[in-house]
Parts: structure tokens; C-alpha cells; sequence
């Protein structure tokens, strides 16, 4: 049923984005901000109605948190290490017969615990469509940056980091939020954040010093966004990085925080190259529904 | 002036008390949600006259933010070392010429920079009522938590760790606030959170650790708020114990959060004791009037 094309849905927390994909080709897509979270209890049958309504009556694929507990169906986490054909297995069917969720992934080491829902499917997808090699470190920034190590294809092991969110809580309610406004880009106060969160001193010390170092004078009120993104970046690099090989790591996403990693990776002398999120989120769906006709 | 009895104001940012003191006694005392942010632009002189109204038309001595930036009149930060003295001479007094406010203290040591207000009366009254030595390493828990380092009763180093700002920014907005409304208590849930927090991996990584292992079942919901209370306090007690000489700890506070801190001191094997961190308030307000009469 897949061959007449599909709708593929990364259906987040807070947002949604849906293509509608015909072989290689994407013959439209909207994005908008109703995330899982934002679907009333019973809502899901009408929203995704409202997908088709918009971009065709058509078999539909989606992932994310749309399969976390408090979603529509819970799709399972399914364990390390996890191959894209365990992962098509894996999928839930919904009552429609035509909608299909992809499961999450877990990944358990004595009391240290993981989840992902959404990136299996551009980690997948990268391999599938060569953007990444089957043996790849990856490194994909967001609310929740993940690390995951390819070999041979599979998924063997991942660490999320949550220096997005870490960002977003002292931007509104934080000691530090009147300053953190400011986009943070890269450049000397960013380098300097890096290169301390990197030493691995102790995140909740080193926020305080900065308030201090403003009051002092010895940091700028419109060095602190970039400075602050620095550190915890610097210590989210230290956390992946400690935890996996040696070699080139694939940074997997869009826009600025991508640049902010990259460069980040750069100045802690590792090298690295970009790949396109959505380019592997779309190959990711391709490579399932092809499993699947 | 101040011989037939006066006002000391403890004004935070979010709250204040206040107490009436003649001699070794307290004739009075109130305690509101006025902190000095919640003072409207100007506001400050009615604010004090509400106070005097409800405990005496006294003198009035003020400690805390009321002295910060934005909020009535500047006082500085006076550097480390600093003792009881150098304090006094830096107060500020108001227009009404009966009422002061207590500098804070800073310290720089390279790009660390660090700064408090109000901990510095607790700090120099402990050592004026004997309560604790005039060599004393000292843990000050709440909102921001302070580790000082007195020498001959002076002031010679401090370093914040902003573990009360996080657990609260955590408690508000995070992927864990539904899991953090249970109160902390010591017991293995904490034991085992400061165990992991004093081996210092990276706080980012560890908190959504916490999430993953809820989700996969290796912790329970009514475990989470404890188990964070402790990685916080973990990394707290490593980051100020790496910093200071050995010894027995003195935890001036008062109330849950002073008892969690001095379990985790023993946890970690360090001597400790808890000394009233309003007792200390009174006996610095004495201590400094009595340089001023």
C-alpha cells in the first residue's frame, strides 16, 4: 500500500512536521506546533485526520513522542543493539490499518538508563541512504542532544545529554535569564564557555560564577548567552565524547545549534562534518516503508 | 544608637524577617514574602516604615539583597580576605541616617569569580557568639549554597553552587518536574544520588538518566525527587570539599535542607555539625551595632 506514496509525521513534543513523500520525491509538507503534548485525551484519530486532510488520504508513518506513554498508542523502547529490520518489526499498527508508529529505543548499562523516540529513524536513514556510514558516531544536537554509535549498521549504544533543556530552564527562571535572551553564536565568549564546561568542573558552581563574573565586570551582560551555550555544550561534548571511540563525528541536525556543536567539536580537536536532519528523518521513512510493501 | 535596641532585617529576594533586639533578647519578629524584588521602584522607604510600625520606630540594620543592584541603594561587594571590621566600615547608611545596610562580600581568583550578601553577617555573628571557630570551613545551604572558608576570623574564600536555583528550575519546568513535588528525605533513593552526583559525571547526562530509568522501570516515581536532591547535593559537596582543607564541616542553616546536606556530609565520610543559622543572624546584627555604638 506504501508504493502510492505516504505521509511520514516527526511528531515531537512541543511540534509536528509531515511530508508527503512520493518515491524520491517530497510533494508537500507543513509544519506546525501541535506537538503530542498539545492533542487532547481521544484527540489523535482527528488529528491525524487533519494531516490527510491536508496532504492526502494516504497511509501515514510517524515518529517521536507521539508513541511515548501519554500518547496515542505507546510504541515500545526497544533495546540496544537494535537493527533497522527489529525496528520495522517492531512497529505499531493502529486501528485504521493504514497509520503506523515506529518504536522508540532503550539502552541499559548497569544503573545508567537511555531513551530515544524519533532519531532511530534518521539514524537509520542516514545508513540507508549514505549520508553516514554503517560504523558512525553521531552526534545530534536538540532539547535532548543525543550520541549514538553506529557499528556495522546497528544501533549499539547512545547517551542523551539534555543541554537544550538545561539552556531553556535558565532562560526563564534562572538567576541568569535577563541575559541568556540574546542569540548565542559562536566566537570568543562561546570558545571560553566550551573550553570550561569541557575541564568538567561543576555545572551548578560554574552558573553561579557567571552571574558573579557580570556583577564584577568581568563578563559582559551580552557575552553570557554565548558564554553560558559554551559551557554547556563544552560539558555535553566531555559526557558524548568520553563515552565513544575516537574519530569523525557526524553531526545530524539543522541550523544553528548544529553550527554550535560543530564548532564546539572543532575547538576540542575533533573532527566532524554536518548531515541534514530532515534529509535523513525522509530517507529514515523511506528505508522502513520499504520494508514494509 | 543603637543601646536602646534596634531592628536587623534579613531581606532576601523573596522573602524577609525581621527581628526587634534589645540586648540578648528579641522583643519581636515577623516574617513575609516582601523580598526585595516584590519592592516596587521607590518603594523602599514605605516598605521600611511598614516594618517600624509593626516592631518600634529603631534604628535598622539590613542584610542580604535588599542591598543589590536594583534594590534601594547600592552596596559593594568588599573583597576576600575580609574580616568584622572592614565590614563595618563599609555599611551604608540612609538618608533617614538611622537605618544601614551590610555590604556583601566577593572573591576573584582568576576567571572565577564569586559573590554573596547576607551569608557574611551569619558568617562573622558565628564567630562572634562562639558558635563556631574563628578557623572554620562552613556549608550555608538554600537557593544558592555557600562553602566559606574563615582564618583567624576572617573571610578568606567562598564559592556558591547554585544546587537550591537548579532543583527548583527542575521542579518548575523539566522533563522531571511531575516527579519532583514529593518532599527529599535521606534514605537509599538520596544515598545513592549523592553517590553518583560526588563522582562528578556530567549533571546534563545524569538528570535524563533519571527520566530513562522511571521510564524502563529501575526507578520508581516516588524515589525521583530524593535521588535528585542527592546527585545535586553530590556534585555541591565535591565541588566545595575539592576547594577546602580537611576538617570538620559546620552546616549553618536551618530545616530539611541543612539535614540533607549534613547526611550527605557523612555519607562522603567528612566530620559535620549543624550550627542555627538564625542564631547566627542575631549574633551578627549584635556584633556590628555594637562596633557602631
Amino acid at each position: 500500500m506504501w508504493d502510492e506514496g505516504f505521509i511520514a509525521v516527526d511528531w515531537g513534543t512541543t511540534n509536528r512536521r509531515a511530508w508527503r513523500i512520493d518515491g524520491d520525491r517530497v510533494m508537500g509538507e507543513f509544519a506546525d506546533d501541535l506537538g503530542f503534548t498539545s492533542v487532547p485525551a481521544g484527540g489523535f484519530p482527528a488529528a491525524v485526520a487533519g494531516i490527510r486532510a491536508r496532504l492526502g488520504d494516504l497511509p501515514l508513518l510517524m515518529s517521536g513522542m507521539v508513541g511515548a506513554r501519554g500518547g496515542w498508542v505507546p510504541a515500545p523502547y526497544l533495546p540496544c543493539p537494535l537493527d533497522l529490520d527489529t525496528l520495522v518489526a517492531g512497529l505499531v499498527r493502529l486501528e485504521d490499518e493504514r497509520a503506523f508508529i515506529v518504536p522508540g529505543a532503550s539502552y541499559e548499562e548497569g544503573k545508567r538508563a537511555d531513551v530515544l523516540r524519533g532519531e532511530e529513524t534518521q539514524f537509520f536513514g542516514a545508513v540507508a541512504a549514505g549520508l553516514c556510514g554503517t560504523d558512525a558516531l553521531i552526534c545530534h544536537p536538540g532539547t535532548h542532544n543525543k550520541w549514538a554509535l553506529l557499528e556495522g549498521g546497528r544501533l549499539t549504544r547512545f547517551r542523551t545529554v539534555m543541554t537544550g533543556e538545561m539552556f531553556n530552564l535558565l532562560k526563564h527562571g534562572s538567576l541568569l535569564k535577563a541575559w541568556l535572551e540574546t542569540e548565542a553564536t559562536p566566537g570568543a565568549p562561546f570558545a571560553e564557555g566550551v573550553a570550561q564546561g569541557w575541564e568538567g568542573r561543576a555545572l551548578t558552581a560554574d552558573l553561579f560564577t557567571v552571574r558573579a563574573r557580570v556583577l564584577l565586570g568581568s563578563l559582559q551582560e551580552y557575552e553570557v548567552a554565548s558564554f553560558v551555550s559554551g559551557l554547556l555544550i563544552g560539558a555535553d561534548l566531555r559526557t558524548g565524547l568520553s563515552d565513544l571511540p575516537q574519530g569523525e563525528v557526524v553531526v545530524m541536525g539543522r541550523g544553528a545549534l548544529t553550527r554550535l556543536f560543530s564548532a564546539a567539536l572543532t575547538q576540542v580537536g575533533r573532527p566532524n562534518r554536518e548531515v541534514d536532519g530532515e534529509e535523513a528523518f525522509l530517507a529514515g521513512a523511506r528505508a522502513i516503508t520499504e520494508r514494509l510493501s
